[in-house]
């Protein structure tokens, strides 16, 4: 079996105890790659890295883990990604803590296409995974690619419905890329990695802990132009997430819910914050900051047209100046009623302002709010 | 039977067909009060307002119809308040086109307190007229008086509600104050009348028409320092007066509700264009401008000081400086899950930071973000 050198080198630093990735950012900062660094003595990077982590650098376990991971690497449909290659996330760059090296596992390719994040409660209602679901082919088959964690609920429908578009997703574990968590996704799991993306930044054989959850979160945001939280609790992780997605400069999407339903106000408590409110995939895509949806029709515009078309008649009747209701009724042929409630909904739409004494203008489209 | 001769001066020139109030109030801008603008010329306000209406000006319907007024006035609980009276309520002032007179029915003095408009539909659900019920009960107590259109649905819900604490209610009719519309609301009128307000800008016997309401929903916002939607289509009058609360500078709040809600969608239009999302009447007293709850006990402050209290344990734990989770385990006595999940809630908090390497970092208030 051959490999890349350099790898195996940034493959040792990221597996020593003790070596961080922000002690490892600082010591590609003051040596260049892993191989340079690797090369000096061990005495030149105590300043940098605590003398427990420089010991265990070139012990066997760290050994043995550098030779496991290349073995896995090896495996058709593997490849580690590491932060000097070309292919690496450019979006990930711009994040405050970039993981050293992502490993991944199905087609790499999704990590170049323009990526949402939907996250949510693992204990989602059957209309949030549906709405989950339905959002995500949507978006998915506009073109971009739906970024989750794997968990039960809503990431689960996020990943399902991406699968079904060509977007297709990726999921980001917080575990090694080799332990599926929960196992009860396995299947959901085995094929993201069929047909779209398993990524990990995690040691391999990592078990699920608690604190690499939210530090997972920043990466499932880091590699999305935009975050939308579907169902989520107050104190829950999807909220970090979206935190995290608000701090890299990312949009943040909310679906709202009734004021009754607890997992409602994850997602209230985000629009309060300046979160953008969404009812439809169509209004993620109007909202989404430089994305262009391919092969996808907005049902907006023509119900936009044939809604202008329908007020044509009576806006043709108003002219420029303010006009009185049994005005436009002798005008247009049509009963007070009829007229009126044209007018309200002319009104509704900006077209129409009401002025006093019961008198109607037509608004100029520069005019419009 | 006594009256000031001025308000029939002010009733002549309201109740003249073709002088509305446009015309009205150049009038006054002109000559000074109505009795001087009567006391002139008929030729000198030819330039002013249309011949059709100086000629009706001195006929005898519109001197039945001030007399018709006068009469109404004087009976127990009826008062017409004019632009010139002390008692015009001050932030009608402020709008584009405040009503030269308001007729009044019971307690003139809510024209004096800080209110709160609450409008939505008319075939509001079940869950929706209990919402509007119960927040304008809770805002009633906390000392703002409900300002409504006595429709079906929201509207009457929302009367209910105020009237039921300090605050009361007042109802705003698109018809003259003596044409109770819909008939089905007439005992909650009779209530309003009663311990609450009803006021109308129309002339008596005043039949509703649909464009008094647009006009009339302008005075329900102009009447109050907010208003809040609580349920309402797309193409509704509900959002006609927020878009007027807005216009006239007031605070607007919507009620969010499921996706799938024909009935959401006016208030998720109205977030998305800026309308603050509130959750609870709690939501609205927070945020409303320049008001301060009068015998009210916010449930926020208590839940706010007793979780700060359940955290301290941890956050003493934490010094300044970062610190790693087995750290905090030894130092607090807790397990690696304890520690972790209060660590969680406490970066949901904002109160502590993750940092990279699995460190966490207390934040100081002043840092909050």
């Amino acid at each position: 079996m051959s490999h890349d050198p350099g790898l195996a080198s940034w493959l040792q630093l990221s597996l020593t105890p003790g070596l961080g990735p922000a002690t490892l950012r600082k010591l590609l900062q003051q040596f260049g790659l892993p191989q340079a660094v690797l090369a000096r003595k061990r005495s030149e990077l105590s300043a940098l890295a605590p003398a427990a982590a420089l010991a265990a650098l070139d012990s066997e376990p760290v050994a043995n883990a550098v030779a496991r991971a290349l073995a896995w690497a090896a495996e058709p449909g593997h490849v580690v990604i590491t932060l000097a290659d070309e292919s690496y996330p450019r979006l990930l760059l711009e994040i405050a803590d970039p993981p050293p090296l992502l490993y991944a596992r199905g087609r790499a390719e999704l990590l170049q296409r323009s990526a949402l994040a939907m996250v949510g409660s693992r204990n989602a209602t059957q209309q949030g995974t549906a709405n989950a679901e339905a959002f995500a082919r949507t978006l998915s088959e506009a073109g971009l690619t739906i970024v989750s964690g794997l968990a039960l609920g809503i990431d689960a429908a996020a990943h399902r419905g991406g699968l079904q578009g060509v977007g297709s997703t990726i999921a980001v574990l917080g575990t090694g890329i080799d332990v599926i968590y929960p196992q009860r996704n396995a299947a959901l799991a085995a094929e993201i990695a069929a047909r779209g993306l398993i990524v990990s930044e995690f040691a391999l054989g990592s078990a699920p802990t608690a604190q690499n959850f939210p530090r997972r979160n920043r990466l499932i945001s880091g590699l999305s132009r935009g975050c939308l939280v579907v169902e989520a609790a107050v104190a829950s992780g999807s909220l970090i997430t979206a935190r995290a997605a608000a701090d890299q400069g990312r949009d943040v999407f909310a679906v709202p819910g009734s004021i009754h339903s607890p997992l409602a106000k994850g997602c209230h408590v985000l629009i309060k914050s300046g979160a953008k409110l969404v009812e439809s995939a169509e209004d993620v895509l109007t909202e989404l900051s430089g994305f262009r949806p391919s092969g996808f029709a907005s049902t907006r515009e023509p119900s936009r047209a044939a809604s202008a078309q329908a007020e044509s008649g009576l806006l043709a009747h108003m002219g420029h100046d303010p006009v009185d209701v049994d005005s436009l009724c002798s005008r247009a042929g049509l009963s007070a009623e009829q007229v009126s409630s044209e007018l309200l909904r002319l009104e509704l739409d900006g077209r129409v302002a009401a002025l006093p004494g019961g008198l109607y203008q037509r608004l100029e489209k520069e005019g419009r709010r």
